[in-house]
């Protein structure tokens, strides 16, 4: 291992992950803390993650997938808390579209989850108490900065891919950007470069219903033995809307009764979209945290690559040797393709090597997560070209 | 008087409206009840309206101007009680495009309102205290219904026009179906003839997040002191998204910084959006009654025009000697032109008499409340040229 033991504690990590349930689990930031663009320093913190396949003797086959909002380090295989499939079962295993017969797929909790790496449930070492709303606010930046440190404790110098989708994808372009010699392949999908003042409204709105529910106590809720559990659901199911087109809610709904033969005249659940909205609220606060849910969001709306480069995007990627597959889905209107196409501009304005495909799809932003074999076929595509240039590459170094 | 005063109390009515800031308030349904969809019966009850301009002599001037879900019958002038400029003040006044020299505009609060029209804010007599939820869920049938015994009490036999903008273009669609004889010309604006599901999502995350709200009791918040202020205001917060365009909010403010020059890296509201939707909510709840907002929403849920005539659309129109004027707009994606035109084809497809203009504009649903000349020459044109047919059919007369 060559990873710079600066980062990691000497011993021991992963045999004490505190729950056998979160797979492996690292403390990092051990010897040398980790700077976080709001000025804090943290140190000493764990990030739990699964990895699927075999890292190769040159350790040149990791892929880096990142997981969205409300997604975990799960991605395939059975989920062990929840006993269901992992959020990219479809896409990643043996003989599937990230193929962990060729490829090492490395996925970690994000910084500011609730799965086991540092997050506001953890435990604030200096008040032994859950942080609450004393956990510093991070930003997409800072969770890829945390997730080099993992590849330093696992002695990978360079991804040959990142990607992931919608915050995924955020956090896939920010390490093209932010460790262009460590990426050879970046694959962000269905997401964007900044969040506009229509994702910021939504998330806005959901942060909204979490703090103006009295359980939320302030964000002290864990310590006051409180749950926040119906402002979160409300923001859960506000936001589920965004997640879905029009046309695929009118598919599988439409104006459908549920469980009965007329409307009731009442205010119980007389529609399935009603009830199906219900559902998804209620079973999600029982797998995340409500402060997890206002800091990642807010990390999603401070998102804005061109901004640190003063105003343009292009800026974020001059020069880069990272190839790059964008992909957006006709009917996400959540990030839409005309944000997917100002990051390709972006891209090729600074002749950067890149790919770009809009997928035909009407189901809405979750396409990515879906059965949807063109965009499957895309990234398989993608996939295999770049493996082969990378083998080239590698084999003149 | 022509009007049927086995609707209305004999006397007094106007004069003692309990509110001279509601405008005027009749009581109907007083010598025959009104039958709700629901089953219910309601009798004596008030309505409050306001009117613009003088009825002339032979009462066949009259506009009925339907208002939307969070509307009032206060459309021009300025409001008694916010002291602004009445919702529709653009469009409704002498020389205006609803030419108050030349028309006579009624515009009465909606039944489950909250302005002076029964309500479920309103005191149930036989409790002697507010409704609350034991008030009957109503539809926009109900209301159309209780509008036709306001014109009886006015003695309006038949109206020249009926118009509205969204939830008021839903109850002019549902006059000309449910009285074509008593409707001249019907303009239905930014409007649909049925909730998709996925309208009838965001209204049910509205009503999740006031019901969510401990302060809502149950839907018994007056008679226990308490007001759901919190979960009102994210209600209003998300439907207020619907109601702008993405290129609105990007407009009006992108990713700009609300009195600061950096990000705080908290939770306060950073962007200009997230304020201006903060001040949408808190500004809402002072004139809006949460309960009244869940009936709303329910009667727009459950408004299918279509299902009540066999599943066609056209049958609400067969035969129909109504003139139509549809109007829609680009950026709206509410009620976006797809479900205006559902609307067109179903009247073209009985002969009706229609026209369709769909107004470019950018500004969303929302549109219909601005000032868009297109949208105004429209309305005016199509005004000007009914009123023509109009005299022309009552001079043959």
């Amino acid at each position: 291992m060559t990873a710079p033991k600066s980062h990691t504690k000497d011993q021991p990590d992963e045999a004490t992950a505190a729950n056998a349930l979160l797979g492996h689990c690292v403390r990092l930031g051990v010897k040398a803390p980790l700077s976080l663009d709001c000025g804090v320093e943290i140190s000493d913190f764990p990030v739990a993650y699964q990895t699927y396949g075999e890292l190769n003797a040159d350790k040149t086959n990791a892929i880096l997938v990142c997981h969205a909002l409300t997604g975990d380090q799960f991605v395939a295989g059975k989920h062990p808390i929840s006993g269901k499939e992992g959020w990219w079962d479809l896409m990643v295993g043996p003989g599937k579209t990230i193929d962990t017969n060729k490829y090492f797929v490395i996925c970690p909790n994000i910084l500011g989850g609730c799965l086991g790496t540092l997050g506001p449930k953890e435990i604030n070492p200096e008040t032994e108490k859950p942080w609450g709303l004393g956990f510093p606010v991070i930003t997409i930046t800072d969770m890829v900065r945390c997730q080099a440190l993992l590849l330093d404790h696992l002695g990978i110098k360079k991804l040959f891919a990142v990607t992931g989708g919608s915050m995924g994808g955020m956090q896939a372009l920010e390490w093209a950007s932010l460790f262009p010699k460590r990426v050879f392949a970046a694959i962000p999908i269905a997401s964007a470069a900044h969040h506009t003042a229509q994702n910021i409204a939504f998330h806005e709105v959901g942060r909204q219903a979490i703090m103006a529910d009295l359980e939320w106590c302030g964000g002290d809720y864990l310590n006051q033995g409180k749950n926040p559990t119906k402002g979160l659901a409300v923001a859960r199911m506000a936001a589920h809307i965004t997640y879905l087109s029009e046309q695929a809610l009118h598919r599988k709904f439409g104006r459908r009764l549920q469980d009965r033969e007329a409307l009731t005249y009442g205010f119980d659940a007389d529609f399935q979209v009603e009830s199906y909205l219900r559902h998804q609220g209620i079973t999600f606060v029982d797998r995340f945290d409500a402060n997890s849910y206002l800091y990642i969001t807010r990390a999603m709306d401070y998102f804005d690559l061109a901004e640190r480069h003063g105003g343009i995007l292009a800026n974020a990627f001059k020069g880069t040797d990272v190839r790059f597959c964008i992909i957006s889905f006709t009917g996400d209107w959540l990030y839409p393709t005309e944000e997917n196409r100002r990051i390709v501009h972006a891209l090729n304005s600074v002749a950067a090597n890149v790919s770009f495909a809009e997928v035909e799809s009407d189901k809405g932003h979750d396409a990515f997560l879906l059965d949807e074999p063109e965009f499957h076929k895309v990234l398989k595509g993608f996939l295999d070209g770049a493996a082969k240039n990378y083998e080239e590459t590698l084999g003149k170094a």
